[in-house]
């Protein structure tokens, strides 16, 4: 118990499953709302192939929310896969990642309704960027809350560790960048943060399963 | 088999488990559902901005039932990791708190909806508050039957039951005394129900885990 | 590998847990989404009290679909805690089951919106009751094909067994007779689903904990 | 390690229960969302019987696609019921499935709005069909994948894996068929398209429990 601190606090017990397991339920249930937020076109009944059509901003921003949730619930797995424990601060720092995480279907409704609108389209990409930033900003620290607070598991390797900290900077620099950008060109910063979103996604080589895994396996091989 | 009584009644297997299981699945669906409660700002074309700012009380409402049921959570995790075991009235007990849980996002849309306007937001306040009111007399209810009922883990510290059962209480008050005051200043209540909410998430002093994790963890190292 | 038959079919790996979580969690998300099913009511502004008063029927469609789907998860959370094993036929039975469970929002839906309005209200009265019926045969059938199939655990102890088939009958007679009545008289039918919902969670006597959890507990003191 | 490649990716621990936690978390909400696409008959005060009698279309669509996400989930877990480890690839691949899978509620939707519509009935027939003949091939290349790359478990049986081949393949001449067929008769095509998800559920024979529940089951009797 290292630097768990003066036991004025709630006692946990066996947090780590259960942390991992409502944080993922929130991910989960995050990523399928969105699509609630997909509205029926108007006026359709006549040519709803157009209409369809019409609504492509719509499905963009369905596909950005849904990349970038799935970018952060990999990022998320990441980060608890590594760790051997956690302390009081892990988890509010957790419940406020969530918190923004949440809270990403109502910017996602905002785009959807206000692309091809002028003056709304410009608020509601800047208020969507920043969510995906303070989002983005706050997994970031809490991977270097991990790693200062030595919450890692002992076997976790020195070099996963420190390609979670490359991988979970980048980021940042672009979704600033891309909210000063939509100011101007709102549309260019919505298909930025898909950018960035698939940038995190798609494996540049491949990802290597935690050293967690290798030694469960090899001890499943001795057994 | 202490106090299970007679037989009378459905075998439940392995509950404890699935009952933690369960009730994560509700606090993350509810946690995440009260988004889908801001409402789009009206006639937002011409003054996305503004609109988004007149919606204030929508966010606020967002943050104050996002931090109370992440509360909600947070003690809930406290109290079942320290049971050893459940019986069939915890299992009810727990139902019936998450019943105001999942009824949250009512009282919370009430709120977005009917803030700034003078008796009803008197009214969606109070009930509001009465949702909290109950929702955390049932989590103490809950911690206190399983306290009396012997249901904790036989390693569960005194230390640690004593703080959850001290941490549990004084929010009660709070909310009575905020309920009164909200007849009259129903946003200053709202924030009263904020304030509650981090001061049971903010870590005063940070989290002792649980004595169950020290177990494995020691047990772990010595395998 | 009793009575899986001819292999000519899916194979389904450790299915249990998955299927327990599956099932959890489409629990879980009927039980919390039918508040969404609560509207606000209408021209409240002014007297916003009396107008959540005469809404009392979309809280008492909460409150019997809350019950009664907490009281279909501890039907279904009794029957998976004495399974030894699956079957497919048991999956398909569960996912049958769960198509129901899943649907009961709208039917809710319809009570919350026709209640008070005669004709309608005695529909959609009828459409929630056969809902109900038709939900609760299932989990009937389900435990009945379980035990005659032999998916019990070896451990169940044929007093559990016993006492599960006798609380999951009675309901069945009950609903019949209701929906009869509700054609007539469909407030009273509701009030007597809420009866019957809570006469299945409410412990006369307390719950048996399942065998399983004894051996567990007893294993892990003689450890 | 054999085909993870390069380390110039993210470290995932224990990624296996988590994928299979999340995907799960998914599949249960996108199957318990749908009931929030079928609208309330328009009108239905006086004759609400014929009202509901008139929302077949939604119901079909409600049945049509709970069955396809059914199938989906029961494809998945017999897939990952294989699987001894996971790569990045996978994990990728998996999001993109459940992409498409989570999106399905919206094409629902087209369908429960504009069915009987003329021309707007057969866009969203074929908007329907085209989302399940993308999550159909993509379940097939995630199996096809994780044969090849060697993920499966040591002890999965050649026959096991010979028979999922064979039951994802045919479903996705069946879609292609009927998406072809919908532009002319659509409402065939979703009565089509129902057909094949209960194809894939209904039991053909019946389902072999995956080995590795075999082996688990016979360790746990020779312990």
């Amino acid at each position: 118990m290292r630097d768990d601190g003066p036991t004025a606090d709630l006692p946990l017990g066996s947090t780590t499953p259960r942390l991992a397991f409502f944080s993922d339920g929130v991910f989960a249930i995050a990523i399928t709302l969105i699509v609630l937020e997909i509205p029926l076109p108007a006026d359709a009944e006549s040519d709803l192939l157009g209409a369809l059509a019409d609504e492509w901003s719509s499905y963009l921003a369905y596909a950005v929310s849904f990349s970038t949730i799935g970018a952060l619930w990999l990022g998320h797995t990441a980060i608890t896969g590594q760790l051997g424990r956690v302390t009081s601060v892990f988890v509010r720092l957790n419940l406020l990642l969530l918190f923004f995480v949440a809270f990403l279907p109502y910017p996602t409704r905002l785009l959807t309704e206000y692309v091809g609108e002028d003056e709304a389209e410009k608020v509601s990409t800047t208020v969507y960027g920043l969510n995906l930033l303070v989002a983005w900003s706050l997994m970031s620290v809490l991977w270097r809350y991990a790693v200062r607070a030595d919450l890692l598991d002992a076997d976790a390797r020195e070099q996963d560790v420190w390609l979670l900290t490359q991988r979970l900077t980048p980021g940042l620099g672009g979704y600033v960048a891309l909210i000063a950008l939509g100011i101007f060109l709102p549309v260019v910063a919505v298909v930025g943060y898909f950018a960035i979103a698939l940038f995190f996604i798609l494996p540049f080589g491949s990802i290597r399963l935690s050293p967690r895994r290798d030694r469960d396996r090899g001890a499943s091989r001795n057994r």
